[in-house]
């Protein structure tokens, strides 16, 4: 299995998850501005749409966006799913509030040449990290057990702690006990940004 | 089951996936810039997130989010699901595709006070539509079956054809091979949009 990542990008939520998992990737690392792989393979043959992550499979298949690739490694990897009937739907769910509510604004605050929408997008980040501040239950976002969703919540939280937000000690306090697993350490060891 | 609309917003593509799964739902009507419903209810206290859609299960649960919600629907009518083993991932992952890079751009170009704003976000729209465009195979995205992402497809192409875009032919007669299905019509009716 092969993931394609951007040291410290999104794709990092789906590297931890997949280590999480106890899935080995081959990780290769892609040069987002030129589309080239770290083997000067043309990334947009594998992902045409043109940025990670990508997964593929052994099989061949080629996994895409955060939600789905997160979702898949969780029905991989049970425990990273919530309890209850609706688990996989509240993870689901988690995830795509993340892409759409902060995600998003994260590229409208780092790339837009605007001042004034560099502004719009922090107080919207703002906004929904302090939501989810408060959605946090005991360790994580679903209870005491890291949860495929927790993943892409960390890698917001990071975004925003490394970029000088202010940040909810709630939000503080989750990213150190995330930064505090193994699986974690081993991870960001892994694109070499521990 | 009820579920929280705006007639011809987003929550369309949940409704139609509804409509095609046969669950009925009481439809009631939210007005987004005062977060009222049509009863005079303050729907925050339903989604605190303030915006729709909002699917509330006969249990009481609370779903949000169309990439949740259409999954969960596409659960309940496995028609809605592509074929192949990797079925429902494909699902999630067009409807992830289309709520970043197709829904999120849209929100920019109808709300940016900014022009450059609103031309960098059409810019962004049509290169997707296109990319999409590319992406239809026989009469849907995942062949002659209409399939959950299709629901929300057809509502983001609608949007750009009813905002004036300039749209390839296969994304017009995409919408109108949507518009032809009875439960759609039957949907747009309901919404007062037909």
């Amino acid at each position: 299995m092969k993931l394609y990542i951007t040291p410290g990008a999104c794709s990092l939520a789906d590297h931890i998850a997949l280590t999480e998992a106890g899935i080995p990737v081959d990780l290769i690392k892609v040069d987002l501005p030129t589309h080239r792989t770290e083997h000067g393979e043309d990334f947009t043959t594998v992902n045409p749409k043109g940025y990670v992550p990508a997964l593929v499979l052994d099989d061949g298949e080629v996994l895409t966006e955060n939600v789905a690739i997160i979702d898949w490694v969780a029905g991989q990897a049970p425990k990273l799913t919530p309890p209850g009937a609706l688990g996989r739907t509240r993870n689901i769910e988690m995830l795509a509030f993340l892409t759409t509510e902060v995600h998003r604004p994260f590229m409208r605050f780092m790339f837009s040449p605007a001042d004034a929408e560099k502004e719009a997008a922090r107080a919207a980040i703002d906004a929904r990290l302090t939501h989810l501040a408060g959605r946090i239950e005991g360790d994580y976002l679903f209870g005491d057990t890291f949860s495929g969703a927790d993943a892409l919540f960390y890698v917001m939280v990071r975004w925003a702690r490394d970029g000088g937000f202010e940040l909810d000690d709630r939000l503080l306090a989750f990213a150190d006990r995330v930064e505090a697993r193994p699986t974690v350490r081993a991870t960001l060891t892994a694109e070499g940004i521990a």
